[in-house]
Parts: C-alpha cells; structure tokens; sequence
C-alpha cells in the first residue's frame, strides 16, 4: 500500500479542516470595529484550534515518516485519527459562540482527548507492525509529552465546571508544550534519512 | 495520461466531501449541554457517512494501484463516482435533520446505491482496459461483497417506508462488512507491487 | 519552475469549487420527498457545473501534459482561468434558486464564456512558450470545438431574454460535444509520452 | 524533513483559502440583473484578495524551491504564514460587506501587512538555516518589493479613516506591482535547476 497518497490525504482533509474553521467567523454585519467584539472569542477559540491542527499535522508528518508498511489497519486507524480531528471545527465553533461556557470548555477537551487516544492507537499501529527494533518506538522514547498531554486535557474537562478559564489554561499549557517541536523524533528522522534525503 | 493525477484529484474532492459534511453540523445557540441534543442525529449520520467515504476511499486506492492505463472513459467513469459520492454531504444532512424520516432514509439508501453502482462501472471500466487476464479481475474474484452490497442497499431503500430503523440497520450492517479489508484485493495488490514496493 | 505543483494547486482549487457547490444546495427543512422539489433546480444546474469543470480539469490535464516550461506567464493564465472557474459556484447557485431566469442564464454564459476565453489565453501561452514545431499547437490541430465553444455560449446569452430553456439548451450541448474525449490530443499524448509512460 | 509535503500542505490551504472566499458572496434572491447589484463590492474585494493569495501563492512556490532542509521552525513559521492567509476571507468579506468602510479597509490593511510581515519571517528562517552564502538571499538581493510593501499597506492603514479610496488604492497598487514576477528569483531558479529540470 502507497505511503504517499496516505500522507496526501491526510494532508488534504488536515488543509480542509484548517480553512473550514474560519468559516465559523461569521462576518459582522456592523461597520465599526465594535462589530467585531463578539468574533472575539470566535478568533481566540480559532487560534488555539489552529495551533493544535499545527501540531498534530507536525507530529503526524514525522510519525509517518518513521512508519514502514502502511497495511489497512494504520489506514483506518489514521482515518479514526482524522474523523476526531474534523469534529475540532464543531466543537471551537460551540465553544467561541458561547464565550468559553463550561459545558463547551469540557466538551472541547473531550474532543482533544478523543484526538490523542487516537493518535496513540495509530502509534501504536505502526510500533506493532514494525515489530521488535522498531524505529518509530526507539524514536519516540519514553513519550514523556504523549503520556502528559491526556492528564492535561483530563484536567481541563474536569475543571471546566469550576472555572472555565482555568479549563482554557490547561488546553494552552498542553499546546504551548507541544509547539517545541519534538527534537529526539526529528533527530531520529534525520539519521533515518540520512545526509542525501534531508533536504528532499 | 497521468494514474497520479487522477489519484491526487479524487482524494482531494474525497477529503473535501469529508470535511464538507461536519459543516452540516451547525453549531447550537444554548451554552447547556441540552443544546447538542437536536445535533445528536445529524452527528450520528455523520459517523455512518464518513465510515463509507473512508471505505470509498480505501478501496479506490486499492484498485487503482491495481489499474494500469487511465483512458478517458475510466476518467469519467470515475468522476461518475465522484459525482455520487459528492452528495452524500446533501442526503447525509437531509436525513439528520429529519430525524431519520422514512423519506430520508429512502433517498439515502438510494445514494449509496447509485456510489455502488458507479464503483462496479469503473471497475468494469479497469477491467476491460486490461483485457484478458486483468490483475484487478484476478484479486476481485468473485466479489461477493460487491455484488452483496446493492442487495442490501436495497432492502434498506424498500424498507425505509415499513420502518426507518430498520432500513439504517441495513445501511449499518452494509458499512461493518466493508469495514473487514478486502484481504484479497490486498494480498494481489502486495504480490504485483513485490517486496521492494509495500512500503512506499 | 515546477510543473507538478502548478497541476497540484490547480487540482486543489478544482476538486474544492466541485465539492463547494454542492454546499447550495441547502437541505431543506420538511421531511417529505415534497420538500426536496425546491432543490430540483438548484441540483440541475449542479449536474451541469459538475459536467462543465470534469471538461475543464480533463483538458486541462492533457495540455499540461504536453506544456513544457513554465513560465511567469502561464502561471498568472493559469490562475486567470481558476478565477472565472471559481466564479462557477455563484452563477450556478443564482441560476438553480431562481429557477432558470432570464437573467441568470445569461450570467451563467457569460461565466462559461469568460472560462473559455481564459482557457484559451493559457493554451496560447503554452503554444508561445514552446516556439514553433509547438507539439501542443500541432497536437489541438484546428480546434474546431475550441472555436465553437465561444459561438455556443453567445448564442445562449443573446437567447437567454428570448426563451431561457433555449439558452439553457446550448449550454448542454456545448458541454455534450466536450464530453466526447479529444482524441487528438490523447493521441499525441499518447505518442509524446512513449509506449512505457502511458500508464504512469 | 520533507519539502514535498510542506508544498503539498501550504497549496492545499492556499488553494482552499481561495475558495473559500467565494463562499462569501452570497447567492441573491432576486432574479434580476439589480439584484447582483449589493454583490458587487463584495465580488471587487474578492478579486483583490484572490491576486493577493495569487502572489503569495506564486513567490511562496519561487520561495521554496530555493529553500534546501526544512526545519521545525520553518514548519512553524510557514503555518504562521498560513494562519495570516487564512484571515484573509473574513477581513475580505467584512470588507465588501461594509462597503469598503474606514474600519474594514484599516483591518484588510493590518491583515495584509501581518501576511507580509509572517513572509519576511519565513523567508529570513530558510536564509538563516542556509547559512552564509544562501542562495536565496542571493536570489532576493535588495528585496525593494518586500522592503516597499509594508509601507504601501501601513500608508493604506493609515489613510482608512481620511479616504477609504485612498486606502484601497494603496492595496490595489501594492498588488499591481508584485503581479509583474520577480524576475532575480525566478533568473536564481533557472540556474539552480539546471537546463534538465526547467520543465519538470
């Protein structure tokens, strides 16, 4: 099975799901720069969802860099991976229109939760099929961000309920975590490489 | 003319297809939890609807690989498909709003048949361009799933008007089956690309 | 410059103006088959955009298969003809909501219109850039259907105030004359590419 | 890390972006020609935005194809890019909405100026990793155009609230000065690729 059109696909629902998000920004029917203060909390929820689709399409491109074989498991277990990441528009939508409510900071961190079982199960797709010695599972150590992220969302849903804002923070904590990117993969993808394919 | 072209245009409007659903899902006014429960049905033929464009998906991948000239008659048979396929956005959100109303479903069923039906005209489209001893005839074989498929597709469109749940039982049971890879298409597909190629 | 990723981003753009269109067709709110008379209109003239950009991605892939460099120049055609594409989806929404009025069948030929001038400035373009002993020039030969596409879409705007289904005639007469492949360029395509390229 | 899907990524978005815009131009009711006529400034501000996604989308190509390794910090400084971009359909709609309004011309303005702002960041980040003698500071040279443009959209910022008019010809003027390609780099890209790969 063809890696390529795997990451094309990937690729292109990743592209989509960015761009739709914007369409949630309703254009305000005012002319004044008052008009926009209600797309305020829309833009602030927009951002936080780009940075996370940032992340993960990152991650997802060094992850399948270090995959071998692609057979149908990896397949349906990437497209699990996309259908939870095409809920993120829904769920940022809900969460900007009602100013960061409770009940849409928790499902928010429900649907990042959801994202990252997800992208674990595919982890642990390609760790199996690789077999013992695999790349991707020396590459990924002991996945100190991977395991700490769902504690974090876990957080942010439990404590949506108490105070929302302190929901949010825990959901910027984990991004601004994730947005060093992750040195020992891409390490690991360079030696993969080697010198001849890094710039390819 | 280009297999590649072909390929990368029919994921794109797939992947597009995908993510133009989720908009079907307007987002909710109320800030309670009790606002997402209207959403609820046109969430759950959200998941049924992105199950088969993942299953379209795959096996359109599968027998291209297994395609080998692309003429002008397999291009428009398969922007046929395409075109079904890209309704599905349409009777998907019809059918949620609705509630699943035995009209809905009707039209439902009957837009998974006419996809079915424009998979088997491209595939009989591949085949015949093959000629006599077709790879992609071969790893088909009998297709019994292919030709299971319009049966029950069919009994779910009869009995949408007797009783809507059990016309979306069909519809279910139709994308669990095809949810199992056809190992068989995918076992040629790994002896025709050879060792080197199974995992580019 | 690269050619690949100017057939990729034009690829894009088409696959998304396909799938956009069908977002005009609203679902509608009844749940009898009654309800879905209103769209009638709006997804006739869905079939016939659909139709129409199959012709323009089909062509236009065979023309890129036979340009050679690209230039600054075929670039900005290139974006000039994906611009009065664009513009499908509106002429089209406005055409199936009102019905098939006089009005909006003459905006839609002028859309057509403005599509085939456009397509027509980008193949010069390519003929220029390759000099003379263009393969591409020799490949369209006379170009009787290019030259009759123009004639067609005028003689459906000058009509569209008289009779719309008159205008709206030429319209679907024009797309079935393109349906039919243009076997002379496959053909040079076909020589250009070599007896092993062809299925690649 | 691979060049190919950093393009493939960054055409997807822009070439959805593109599209996306149209959407906003919103079908009207009425069926005669007058009905287009609240349409309009939207459909003026749409052609500027889609030149504007045009040159970028063209100098990001001429751009890259000089890039050499791509690293997590130009992974991340395209996706700022890219989130700029795709703001570009709500200010743009806001725009036409209002009717080319003082607050709406300043917003497209700051919009713009982020865009080029997030450019010039990229494009220092893959001149930084090629070290000295980068062929890309070489191919951009005095870079006028990139020096002359932020202070084109800060003069249309500035002059939004004197004379919307004056403000968009600023923007206008900006675009028909980038529409004519930038010869040094493309000059730069013949001679890196080489007489055998002009054409590929």
């Amino acid at each position: 099975m063809n890696k390529n059109r795997l990451e094309a696909f990937s690729d292109g629902v990743l592209a989509i799901i960015l761009t739709v998000m914007v369409l949630e920004m309703k254009v305000p029917h005012g002319e004044q720069f008052s008009a926009l203060l209600p797309v305020l909390p829309v833009f602030l929820s927009y951002v936080l969802s780009f940075v996370y689709l940032g992340i993960y399409w990152n991650n997802h491109h060094h992850m399948l860099h270090l995959a071998g074989k692609v057979s149908g498991g990896i397949l349906w277990a990437n497209l699990h991976l996309l259908f939870w990441l095409s809920l993120l528009p829904f769920t940022t939508g809900w969460m900007g229109e009602n100013h960061f409510a409770a009940a849409a900071m928790c499902l928010y961190g429900v649907n990042l939760l959801c994202c990252a079982i997800a992208y674990f199960i595919l982890q642990q797709r390609i760790i199996a099929a690789q077999g013992p010695g695999s790349v991707l599972a020396h590459a990924i150590g002991p996945d100190i961000k991977g395991k700490l992220s769902p504690v974090l969302y876990l957080l942010g849903i439990v404590t949506s309920f108490v105070s929302p804002w302190l929901s949010g923070a825990f959901y910027v904590v984990t991004a601004c975590m994730w947005l060093v990117p992750d040195r020992r993969v891409e390490r690991e993808v360079m030696k993969h490489a080697g010198p001849g394919e890094s710039g390819a």
